[in-house]
Order: structure tokens, then C-alpha cells, then sequence
């Protein structure tokens, strides 16, 4: 299993990523998403879903209409860890 | 646009239902649905997504792995209406 971030580990990971914070005291990081409608940010869903299986990572994700709220966070370690930055890249990228 | 539903409309609809449950005095629909996996709830989702978009109308919905927590209500109504309980019932068959 991923270790979870040092302070330091995280900062720099999310200077790596753009759009993303912390929530929960660092313990996750959260990012909200506004699409033209439901199909768009279905579409953009769907897109992340395979990413996830193909990381075997999954999402926390809230959507209504055309915003889809997401929130990366590795339960089993209790906090962030690699896993998690990788996922946001994916989701970056699911994004554009 | 439709009307929202009297206290009995919205009484007979939720009998002619199963397992959904009143939120916020009345005003919305919610019912939380556990799948095997990841995989299985997305599927669900993409059902739904369908339906949604067949319907014109959308769920409220949080994701976490196998888990989907739905809430509907029609926004532009300000409470419940036949709408929902369309949608409910569409959900209710692809959850099948």
C-alpha cells in the first residue's frame, strides 16, 4: 500500500496540478467541474470511471446537472498518497 | 411546467414505490443503492444517465465505489413532481 504524503510530499504534488485544494486538513483533495449540461459532464464521467478501474483507484463524486464535485482521497491509508495525484492527472486530462 | 404534489399525490406516489423515502419535508425523493463493485454501480449510473437524458429530467447523485445515493427533486418547481416519480421509477428498473 501507498504511503500517505508528507506535508512537503503534497505541496509539491499539488504544484503539480492545477484547480485542485486540500480539504479535510490535507487529508484529501477536492475539485469542482462545471460542463454545458448533463450529457457533457456524463460524458466526462464516463471518461474517469475507466480511468479508475484502469488505475484501481475510484473517486468520491457528487454530480447535479452539469457540475460534477470530485474528492481524491485514499481511504484505506487515511489520507493522500500517490494514488490520489495520479487520479487527478487522469481527471485533468478527462477534463480537457 | 408541472405542478408540485399535494401531500396525498406524493403519499400514493411513494406507495407505488419501493424503498424511497421522503427528504426535506417532502420536497425530495432519496434512496441509496450498494452494488458489488465500482464497475457494477457505474453501469447503474450509465442507465440512469440515459434514462435522464430520455426523461429531461436529472438525479442529484453521489458516488463512493460500489455505493450511489440519489436524490431527486425538481428544482425549478421548488418540491416534488410527477417528474420525479418517473424518474424514480426508471431508476428502480435499472437497478433490476
Amino acid at each position: 500500500m501507498n504511503p500517505v504524503l508528507s506535508g512537503a510530499e503534497r505541496t509539491a504534488a499539488l504544484a503539480s496540478l492545477s484547480g485542485w485544494t486540500e480539504r479535510d486538513g490535507g487529508s484529501s483533495l477536492a475539485r469542482d467541474f462545471v460542463f454545458r449540461d448533463f450529457a457533457e459532464a456524463f460524458a466526462f464521467m464516463t471518461r474517469v470511471a475507466l480511468a479508475a478501474e484502469r488505475l484501481e483507484h475510484h473517486p468520491d463524486w457528487t454530480n447535479r446537472w452539469n457540475r460534477v464535485e470530485i474528492t481524491l482521497t485514499t481511504h484505506e491509508a487515511g489520507g493522500l498518497t500517490e494514488r490520489d495525484i495520479s487520479l487527478a492527472r487522469e481527471i485533468d486530462r478527462a477534463a480537457k
